[in-house]
């Protein structure tokens, strides 16, 4: 069973509104290698585990328990990007005092999000293609999925640091470093995995090959050894860490670590919109 | 953030394999109104609720939770379902000594089951189409939010008093009947909370209009007062009991009551499968 | 504007239910090439449609006024075979004395047919793909808009000519072999079209080549001049007479005419079923 | 059998080109809460009705009767929007005089409307996903397809609303205005019917929550009384009159009378382009 | 067997990038009318062609070949105008050097060229929809498989015609005006194997009705005869030769003839992109 | 430029129909691991590659090459398997002679097979779901890239030894035999080169862990080298052996090496079907 703690997994940075970088974060959260992949393939893979290596069913589900904050951190991400957005300042006045033109003039937006709902995430990748369960792979294959995952999690640090390049927007950049950081131990502990079962990776990672001291946010989780910790969120006992220990197998080095999680975020609150057309609920309420 | 204990919220009864009772539970799973659609919605809804009325938002966010749950139940009744499942008798000799003629012979099972993986869930419906991200509805408006939730859960109850004429397996019923009684639940909690927005709902509740007494496996969960109880998964506080108290909104009376949730089960370790080529990978690892 | 009166465009016949039937006859309703996909291409073409020359405008409205009640005739079909099917008699009984295991055994069933709804049509292909549009073709040309329907006129035959050898029931057979006059009516009316800007077709049609005459339930049609026939649906003026007049373009011979529709059919009131769960509501209203 | 009148329901304004209007407006047409979803939901549901409550299955039927007429109307906005846009002005010359690269400069137009068909609408939504038929609901259980229709049409002002705010053209917000009161009145024909089976709505609707007067487009449809009227398409008989009687469930409230439909505004006949490239038939023909 | 010797059937101008451009033409690579569309259609009505008339499947299997030519001559054109693209000038200066804000910034640019490889091709159409079986059309009927077929050439011709139209880039216009050629020459093969089966078109082709005269790059394609040639790609005899001969059914008239493909064209190397994250591989292995 | 030579890659073998063994061996002719994702990932990839190290390139666009080979081999088994099937025995006289009601009637049969074509392939896997273009990986990292296609690899030996075991039919297990012993060498394809950038793989391939020579028809094919084999249908050079080369990767050793193909087998001339309603078509032409 889940339990949960009203915590963000990393902090939500306030800057202005930018709907077009909502848009391309959207692939990080819908795509086909987005969170909510990562999140369903461990999923299944974890539930539909064989057999007693239980080591590696810990392992599966302790990257999924991550992996649900991840979907939180970056729907969080998107309805930042998107709050106050709306109005290009062309003078479309709008019936209700709220214009939407920005929806349709001058910026590669997502209709979606000015559509759909008041302004908030959805589960579509960059190109508004919504998430198809024919994405998660389960092989019903220990090495199979090992090395699946691994790259999905090297896919995973590609499309974000590309991403990343596409807006200097502190809250889609914040978002994107912690997240590539992250992708980074958790390709870690697959590779580990399969070291287990006699690989030897020479210098082939991490992938892809890049210096992630370029990006000055992800340094700070660096410093903190964020890439070479997996976080434990379970209430009882996991046997992870039988594999996710001793050095890493990236040329980034480091000694591999089972940790407790970051501690915590506030999860952001907010203000309610003209366009969901629902004012007066909280009064109705408190 | 979320956390984990190994346990199920509900037993697993062991039967024999039963493939076309699991083919048709897919459709719980990952059907546009399964768990997997429930899950999703309410953790959009619950992470773009916008504004203060924060008991609304620990509710979406309480059934959310509860969701994930409902989905790691159904993915193990179906790997239940299919385990030891794949040799029809008619003497088909594998090559490995694991037929699966079963999968083509005589039963409408579903393919996946015995090709995708080593016979386990899938993230597919019934007729074996994978589950899709438009069928998620988070409106930007909180009483059509609640007004859609009211329709699946109805819906829920609808489909799985359906599929439970299927088959008498009894994995299969077991699963299907505490589902059902969670479900009406969670239509008493949908339904009070457009109580506290004016609504007197008379005698339509609970939608089907049909006598649960008649299974006989719901009747002990009913017993045990779960169609009234919103169980409570957070490690720190929550506001949902603001709505979930009170009359019941069901003919079915009784008081609404937020409470623990049930102790939990042991998860299944199924064996390794022929089809898993994996043989081995447990002993290089003890 | 569209009007209606409650009639169908031809008799349901009442035979035994017959889930597979029910099955392989959704691709008629919602395949690519089926009923729908016809009706919504028509009237995609009819309101595109750019320019004078507005007898081939009215000869695609035309087409598509009949589509629609081509839809609510398959509709109907579907459910007549699924009336009553849901018991295989091997004595699995149902809790509410419905079970529904021949949904699982031993025949190639649509499970959605038992799941989705009560025992009812479902906007699917015989392979339970939902229906899409992106099948639907509007060129803004109108000579490919020309042969497109005349491909979708000729495979409409095919494939209901195919369905009909699969089983002998009368519900099925009957509406097929309308259809099948009626699809050679439209083919027609295409043909016919392509004549009018300069295609002599030589002996190609009808598409595909086979004799008519050997479907039984086709004849009495065939003699009534269904096949050369364009029903008028319009409660003002068309034009579509400029086209669908003279010699058919068909081997079939004969003289095209538009005339009035047929005289209708009863819409049938199937009984409530024990897994709507919708007792009473009839009693309450009366 | 359904019979056509060559009108439009309502009157299409002419306006400059707004190929982005064009665009959002598509959500409208091919969206999972646009006008082609309620169409084929109402048609299926009238369809699969089952049982005696004959006024019910009436209700569906007139207002999927009206929702054809409301495709229609969406298809020739979006066709008048997309009039004579195309070039730029950037001199761009395109080859055949007809430039088109503001399918691709400085605008969110949508490129299938300038390649797929000459400057039409297609059956996509505002991000051009094919529409889809998973997304039609009919549940086998009245109670339950009632309160999806409600969502249905609260959703539909909801998105309404939000895309008007998006251009101030007038072919453009003519149209939405129209149809948010339309939606209004098919609201409160679903709630009048939950209300027969014993609810009683308090001060929910309408639901959203706003104030119709803000769009001066809206007033004179509400002036006439479009809010509470149900339009008869039928004839012959019908008994929605039983069910749309009284006072309206709304707190704008009046008396629901079920009335003629408006009186028919004419078909845009839209000149010939050169992307069509079929200039000459009309002269071959006339 | 599939042979290949490396070269392009094209050549690929280099001209400025442009992401614009490169979004409309991936209609043309994974639309529903595109090449990877007609490339598979082909192969299945290749291989799954019955009876002794193989002059029509040499003809089905001929044109196949060719545009397995014409997918790889696509991607390529695409690769070309991505290639450079992405810096708009705005100094949103990327950590790695390499800033992609042209993805988000003031054009209508496909993110997925940005974020799902290194700037290069996807298989999608130019609203980012995967491209999907479902379009592919395999009848089981000659006729109506070369009517298709027919439709297939000219709908690929008229959205070639139309997205030429989008911007003057020359890589871009190269490919469009050899493929509109070519789509002329295959018109005129399925054309002319209905002749075969006793059609006479009249003046109907080609379609689309347009003066391929306007185009200057198809002209010197049209002088070197591309437009009645079939080009023969097989190491062993093939009889579509007994077709592909005689008049053209065109009025550009002309003798049709089976002839050597072109001389071929160098394919293009790329330089590595920083978003790639490979560098030093060609290092580690020269 | 793509050259053809009329032989397939291997013998089709000829047995009874078998309408289940067709239906789930379109796993993987159209499933997400099947032979079109292969040929279409590897095409891509090929196409999209970046800079110097050609001798990648090579071996992509090489496997690429026979891919086309193996979609052709798998579309011909399935005709083969279907030929001839259709009649049940159980006395469902048809019209015209050719009764299909065993698509119905107590097998798990695939209706497309029997309704789209004359019993033919098509593109869609085991559960009737449309191939997808989403599936298509090509990452814009060659290491990535790599380690997907080992994934690739290794999926379809476990697909294949899944759906071995589903029938006994000659025609069904050759195909599958032969494609397991070619995927085991692409296994190594890939493998190999990613020993050129580093990785020692121990003993962990092949992947699945199973012994071929439980498979009596693979086992002709190890005997003839083919797990090693890296066949070349280049006319013109190729690099790919300076990778594929020197010791397998896999513990079924031996040495690597690029060689020519097999010597090619007839296509097979299938007997037209009365359901193609195309008889004549062969005489008017001969």
């Amino acid at each position: 069973m889940y339990f949960y703690k009203e915590d963000l997994i990393n902090i939500i940075e306030v800057d202005k509104p930018d709907p077009a970088a909502a848009k391309v974060l959207q692939e990080i959260l819908g795509g086909r290698f987005g969170e909510m992949r990562t999140m369903m393939q461990y999923f299944f893979q974890g539930s539909n585990f064989r057999g007693n290596a239980l080591q590696y069913r810990d392992l599966l589900r302790g990257v999924f328990l991550e992996e649900i904050s991840h979907v939180e951190l970056v729907q969080h991400t998107i309805n930042q990007l998107l709050n106050g957005a709306g109005d290009s300042g062309v003078g479309n006045a709008g019936a209700d005092g709220a214009p939407l033109d920005e929806a349709v003039l001058g910026v590669n937006s997502n209709p979606h999000h000015f559509i759909i709902g008041a302004q908030s995430s959805v589960p579509e990748d960059a190109a508004e293609n919504p998430w198809n369960g024919s994405w998660v792979y389960c092989h019903g294959n220990l090495i199979s999925d090992l090395l699946d995952n691994l790259v999905l999690e090297s896919t995973g640090v590609l499309q974000k640091s590309r991403i990343y390049e596409m807006s200097t927007n502190k809250a889609f950049r914040e978002t994107l470093a912690f997240l590539i950081v992250r992708d980074n131990a958790h390709q870690n502990a697959f590779a580990k995995a399969l070291e287990t079962l006699g690989v030897d990776w020479g210098k082939l990672f991490p992938v892809p090959n890049y210096d992630i001291n370029k990006y000055p946010e992800c340094k700070k989780y660096v410093d903190m050894g964020f890439h070479n910790a997996q976080f434990n969120f379970r209430l009882d006992q996991t046997r992870m860490g039988e594999i996710f220990q001793g050095q890493s197998p990236s040329r980034n080095a480091g000694e591999l670590k089972v940790t407790d999680p970051p501690k915590g975020f506030p999860v952001p609150v907010l203000p309610e919109m003209p366009n969901e057309h629902s004012p007066g609920i909280s009064d109705m309420n408190r």
